[in-house]
């Protein structure tokens, strides 16, 4: 590849590109943000080959562009990207939701230009370039989300091999799946939890902070994460995420019955179900 | 101290003889369980001096007893060492609930033996003594938990302070609450994430399980401890554990309320309030 252009150099962003480094993965790499000084330094950490805060002026010089800002700002971005891009320019995405945003954006660009929806599920509760890892991808699942429209076009299978080859070659397995049941597979997997955790520790009396050890950090560790991020989520996949939130609270229901009826044995099945169903994540 | 006996040579107990190895702070550690084949292994790694299946036996040898079964079995264990104790046995424990088992033992042990309540607050999803760490105690806070009755003893303060140096010399900061003020407490900080997380974890779809990253594996890692351990500690601290459930359900209602009516600003507020809380642990 001749140009990687990655919009929105955070986390996500700087690990792509200090994935694409290690792996010489591009000719060159050119960050684009809103940020000239995050940006200066995150080419002097030797992330970023050049930068630039002019979207569609350095959308021109790209092959492949990734948007790693937030899902609220993506729709608006490949737009404006894609006004500007040479013909045969592949735009993708790292965002949490993906309905929104491929069938708005498979609709609309310009013929010459793809997007091509993903999401690595690799990230962490971690903000900024400074904790990007070029590891990050390395043995973990990225999902491209083709929309059906897209799925019928007979150029989008070469566009669809270069998304699948782009994080194979940072490191990830790549599995496919259409927008929507991404969107309710990530609800209960990645939306929920979060909520989850934000609720616990709301729920948490400062003055018994000391007494949180290990098990009540690692629980409430994501809730950590930015909260504009996390809104922007969380809003665009509400439907999802309510759903899963309704049968997480019949979870709870369980647990707070077995509880309240002494009932040891039902209690008992309940924390060996949950084992079992955590034991198979290992 | 001359001899040390830990009854229950798990994760717990197989840690406390690692940091008192290291320490040098008993003359011998003894083992005591049921397992004597587990014991024997233990004893070869280097974690104990000698081993006993026979509590009663192995009681009288010791000058420092810790009870490191689970809940359910510290009020008849420690009942059964101290009637074989030599005068000046002090007792502890490293139970999770602490107000059941407090106020039975410190009702009715012999008077030449005097059993302290303590709980470190350390520990780890996982089980068995090959998890030991000699560090685990290494800053962490130990709770110890004295009876209201044993503080009006006045031989009580010279065995309140023995203990308190016991876990000091393992590392520890040592705080000191009445028994139902720490269960209150441990029910929020740790007895409810257990709860919740096993909750997230049977609400996981076997299907959604390769898009489990981080974050829903942070989440629910204490699922997977051992379920009749847990067991016992919900069933102990029963009406703590509900009361806490009820509040962590107020703060779910609030993020669902704020999600179904399209609250932006208030969705906004619980997640910026949550990273704050979290924030607070770091």
């Amino acid at each position: 590849m001749g140009t990687l252009g990655i919009v929105g150099v955070g986390l996500l962003g700087g690990s792509i590109a200090a994935a694409a480094k290690k792996r010489v993965l591009a000719q060159r790499i050119i960050g684009i943000g809103r940020n000239a000084e995050r940006l200066q330094r995150a080419s002097d950490g030797g992330l970023l080959d050049s930068y630039s805060t002019e979207l569609s002026q350095a959308a021109e010089e790209c092959d492949v562009l990734v948007f790693c800002t937030p899902v609220n700002r993506i729709i608006e971005g490949v737009r404006t990207a894609a006004a500007s891009c040479r013909s045969g320019t592949l735009i993708t995405d790292v965002g949490s939701c993906k309905a929104g945003i491929c069938q708005s954006l498979s609709a609309e660009l310009p013929s010459n230009v793809s997007f091509v929806g993903s999401h690595p599920i690799a990230g962490s509760e971690k903000q900024g370039f400074e904790h990007a890892k070029e590891e990050l991808f390395s043995g973990s699942v990225c999902v491209v989300t083709p929309t059906a429209r897209q799925l019928e076009m007979p150029s989008f299978d070469a566009q669809l091999s270069r998304t699948t080859r782009f994080w194979q070659a940072l490191g990830a397995t790549v599995i496919q799946m259409s927008p929507e049941a991404h969107d309710l597979a990530l609800a209960e997997t990645s939306h929920l939890p979060h909520v989850v955790a934000a609720a616990l520790s709301r729920a948490l009396d400062s003055e018994n902070r000391q007494l949180a050890a290990t098990g009540f950090r690692d629980t409430t560790r994501i809730a950590a994460g930015d909260p504009d991020l996390w809104l922007a989520i969380l809003q665009d996949n509400r439907d999802a995420v309510l759903q899963s939130l309704a049968r997480f609270r019949e979870q709870l229901d369980s647990f707070q019955e077995s509880l309240q009826n002494r009932d040891v044995e039902g209690l008992k099945k309940l924390l060996e179900d949950a084992k079992t169903s955590r034991d198979g994540l290992n």
